[in-house]
This record gives structure tokens, sequence and C-alpha cells, in this order.
């Protein structure tokens, strides 16, 4: 996803933890997949590009074959792996422990940002500036060791819910992309997410939502410092950023993390269009996919038919559809192409 | 390896290219892995230390039985896995590349620290500063984009020989070891490389020599800048340091990387004592173990029995042998515990 200018800052500073999840490894899925590798997409365009590529690159015969090592997917997680709105994730966390820290902080009351949400001033919070969000950020991310992060994370991913759809986040994965993540991995893929939200965070439960395991996250991330409590060696979480990963950060997240470039990349928004033109630039065979949130009724509608400017969160651009159209990046409707949004419908 | 402070700059700026490899998969050791995982070890507390480490994390019934998933093996690469003196294999590269790019820098006839380095002048350069290597690394590793170095540095070490044992740089690591990662991927192990040399360097040969793929390898990098050439996408390589994976910086780096935390851990001197102490701090089973180079005739003696100070280059202090003892962290001793310490020998 690409993340606004308001909203930029909150993108960094993570560490989280499980939850309910929805274990993609299920018998169910397996065997479905046995008979259609893809049972939550509709017949159409979207679907076939994965199929043929992926038939292409596994088939020893083909001039585009690939052998396993090279057989590297990367995934954006917000907006095309999990709902992003009304605000991502990691936001509405950061929101939440504002409240919950604020015992602490008496001065908060009278101080913004955090006076503003301490009073669900929606109003206010709408107009936050980037400045605004680094300062939440660095409240409620940093300070605190890497294991605490994780417990903190946890435990709010535990209980948390979605506004709209009163589930936790971590159950509103779409399914046919899990499908597509199952896929590939059935054809000698190995699934990285990439994203500009907190590598950290999202670590916490990639394993049980995504079946991505955390060595192969690769995000946003805040510095950290050796030291010592109570002569036990820990990471300290400072209020300092350390990679953004977003934009052309995403490339260079890749080459950092990974070290290879990717045969597929999987995206929803600007801030994924690095990533993709990174991976077409390579030789061979190359899958470029973009989500388009066009389904008001079932998920969020954001899209060039929406007008929303390039600023907004995750708004796929009519920028960005021309350039798809032009460079034959594949857009996946969530309207035309998803048979099922989520595995709970 | 502990990087000295004169030669520390030195560490992280790579990116380079295969190799003449000894290759690691190779029938014969699997063959011979199969009466004895670590054959080319002589029998003593080192070899049956990794031995009664590995039974116990991979018995299902054992306390310390760990998952898989959780089987997390980091190695120093120089001085731990492949010959570093007289001189690390990267510096040897950036001074041969001092001499290479000389035509189109004439300056650098009458400038320091180039004119020491033109002339060989060895006194000279024994007495380098961090900022001459750094001048060093930043004019031959850099400005250049990511691809552009690999095939530098592949040319490189195709050709390159060290000048003791007139081989390859890439055939001067450590038979033993090699049995060790072999030994350990065999029982669920993820071998990574945590190095405070240049990861980029590093993962040029990482595959055919250890068995390791790119995205294992952790270590030392530079900045690079997503930008266009000819309408092409490339990582341009920046004069600019972004992470030093050495010390402090190896838990960080594992971090960053992994996201999990070893369960062993090998180095060779003062740089590594952090990565120990981090895998050392995790609950169950836990193996540390420290190679002491005291063996010149097969190779190089520099540890506290040459009472070599801590900032020269993989030294050994009487201080980190004195914390190993108190630690039970296993020395392995080149003299004592390996029967055989190069394949060709």
């Amino acid at each position: 996803m690409k993340k606004s200018n308001i909203i930029r800052n909150i993108a960094f500073f993570c560490l989280i933890g499980a939850c309910a999840a929805l274990t993609l490894a299920s018998p169910a899925l397996a065997q479905a997949q046995a008979r259609d590798p893809l049972p939550s997409f509709n017949e159409g365009p979207a679907k076939q590009a994965i199929v043929s590529f992926v038939q292409k690159v596994t088939d020893k015969s083909s001039p585009a074959y690939a052998p396993p090592g090279d057989r590297i997917a990367t995934f954006d997680q917000d907006g095309t792996l999990w709902v992003e709105h009304p605000l991502y994730t990691q936001a509405m966390f950061a929101l939440d422990r504002v409240h919950e820290l604020a015992p602490k902080h008496p001065a908060w009351k009278t101080e913004q940002p955090f006076k503003a949400v301490l009073a669900n001033d929606r109003e206010a919070m709408a107009g936050f500036t980037e400045q605004d969000w680094a300062k939440i950020m660095g409240a409620t991310h940093s300070g605190m060791t890497t294991e605490a992060f994780l417990k903190t994370a946890q435990d709010w991913l535990a209980k948390a819910r979605h506004p709209r759809f009163k589930r936790p986040y971590t159950e509103l994965v779409y399914q046919p992309m899990l499908e597509v993540m199952q896929y590939l991995r059935t054809n000698g893929f190995k699934t990285y997410i990439v994203t500009g939200g907190g590598q950290e965070f999202v670590r916490v439960f990639s394993e049980q939502v995504y079946g991505v395991p955390p060595e192969q996250v690769a995000g946003s991330s805040i510095a950290t410092k050796y030291e010592y409590q109570d002569g036990n060696p820990v990471l300290m979480r400072l209020p300092k950023v350390f990679f953004i990963d977003d934009r052309a950060g995403k490339p260079m997240g890749i080459n950092l993390f990974i070290g290879k470039r990717p045969l597929a990349a999987f995206g929803n928004s600007g801030g994924d269009r690095e990533m993709l033109e990174w991976t077409q630039a390579g030789s061979g065979a190359r899958l470029m996919m973009l989500v388009l949130h066009d389904d008001a009724k079932r998920e969020y509608a954001y899209g060039p038919a929406e007008g929303l400017p390039d600023t907004k969160v995750g708004a796929f651009s009519q920028a960005l559809l021309d350039e798809a159209q032009k460079r034959n990046w594949v857009v996946i409707s969530m309207k035309k192409d998803f048979k099922k949004v989520f595995a709970w419908e």
C-alpha cells in the first residue's frame, strides 16, 4: 500500500502478537486446492494470469522455467492481504496504546496530538500531520524491549475488533490472496511480505495468518539498542526510524532482506509501484498484480472511480491504473475477481 | 570475527561474485556424514558438544526439544568459516580494486591512502587509520549499481589467490565447519551467516561455498538509492554506511534479518561476543562455540597464547577465553579439534 503523507509515519515503528488467525494450512483449503488452486477467485483474466504464470515458471520444458531457488514472490500487506480501512491496523493499535498509556502521561490531557486522541476527536485526528503521527508512534512503539513490544502487540491483537466487521483484525485477510500464497508455495515459491508497515508488528502474526515465517517478513523498522536489564541482554526499541520499506524503499528492502529479485509481486497502491517495476525489470516471466478496492458492499471502494487523491491511504489513482495497463500489470478487481472476500463469509 | 579499530571500516561496503567453491552438498560428504556427522573433527569435547546438542534439540522426548521452525544457527564468517589472515578477503579485494581503478584517478598517485596502496607500501598500510580504510572502501565499493558490483566481485574472486596458500579465497574454508553447517541442516536447522563483512559480498558465493542462500546472509551494508539508467531501474550503491553487523550489531542484525533467537551460534573473536551472549540468553538448550586459531603450521595462530591486543583483527583475547570458560562457551581448537583444516589437504 501507499502510505499517505499524513499517515506515512505510522508505518514503521512496529512489533506485535499472535492472534485468532485463519490458518491457511488448513486441510480444507489443501483439499480444495487439489481440484482448483484458487477456489475463491472467479474465472477471469486475473485468475488466468496467476495460473498461467505458475505453469510457465515450473514447467521444465518452458523457456520461462525458473529453478526453485529463484521462485520468490513478494506481497504488500495493508490493502493487499488484509483490510486497511478506515485506518490501518497498526494505526488503530497506536491510538489504543495512547489511551492505555495515558494514566502515565498526565500532560497528554492538554498536549496535542494526544489530547485529540484521548478525546476521540475524529475531526482533529483526520487533520493530524506527519509530525503528529511521529509523536504518537514514538510514544507508543518505542521505549520498551523487543520482547515487551511483542507481548503488547499480541495482547492487543487478541482483544481488538475492527469497527465495521466486529472481528479480530487477523480475520480480515482476503481469502483469495491466501490461496495465491499457498498456491505459489505449493509450486516451490518462497512467499515474502514486503510491507511499509512495521516489520516486527507483522512478524507477530505472519506465520499463523499467512503461513509466512518471521524471517520472510521485510518491513519498516525503528532502531534498536543492545543493552542489559538485570544482567540480561535486551534489544531496546528507540524512537528513531531505521528503515522505511515503502515506495522506492521496497526494492531496497527486497535487496537487503532477500538479495534476489522477485518473479512475482503483489500490491494495491502507489506505494507498491517501484516493487512491481523492479520485479518486471528482471528477465524471463514475471507477474505483477494490483488489488483494486472497488467493492464498497463487501469491503471498501477507494480506486480511481472514487477519484481519491494519490495522497489518500492506499489510494489506487488513475495514474497508477494507466501505468498498470501500459505495463501489463494485472489488476485484481475485488468486485469481479473475488468470489469470496473473507473466509468467514 | 571482531573488526579491529584500524580496519573496522572495511567491513560493510560489499556485494561480490561466484567462485571456484568447495561444494558442500557433495555426495562424498553426504556419504561420510551418514557414518560420522563430523568426519573432519577429532574426537573431543568440541565434537561431543555439537553432537550432544543436536541430539537434545531434535529428540522429541527431550525437555530441550525444539520444533524445526526454531532451529536457527548463526555463523560468523571471517575466521570462523574461512581464513581471515593476513588481511580479510574483502580488504584484499578493496586493495586490488584501488590498483584497478587507479588509471581513472591520477590524483591517487600523490594522495593518501591511495598512494601507499599503489606503492605497495606495507608499512604505511599497516598504519592505516579508520578514515584511511573508509576512503578506500568508499572509492572501491560504491558508485556503481548492485549488479555491477556483483560482477566485479565475481570476477575478482575467480582470479584472486591467497598470498600464502596460492588458492582462490573460496577454497580457504574450514572443512570441519562446513560439516557442522551440513550436519545442522540435515537436522532441520536453517543456517545463517551473520558477518561484520559486507552482506552483498558474501552473498555472491555463500550458496556455492557454504550451502547458504543469499536470503540467509545477514551482514554489514551500505545505503542504496533507487534510480534509473536508460529507463531501467537500478539500485545505486552509495558511499554511506547503512548498517554495521558486528559486536552489538550482531544481535540487532539477527533480530532484523531473522526475527528469531538462534539456538546455536559460532564465532571466533570479540566481534562475536554479543551474538553468543544473545543466543545463550534464550531458554532451553543452546550451543555457543568459538574457533581458536592456534595452529600456525596448518593455518595461523593469533589466540591468547600469542598475547595479541584485543584490537588486532580477529584476536581471541585472554579476556574472551576467560569469559568463554565462565559461561560454558565451547572453544574449538584448530590444532586439537580439526582433523583436517581444508578439503584439499
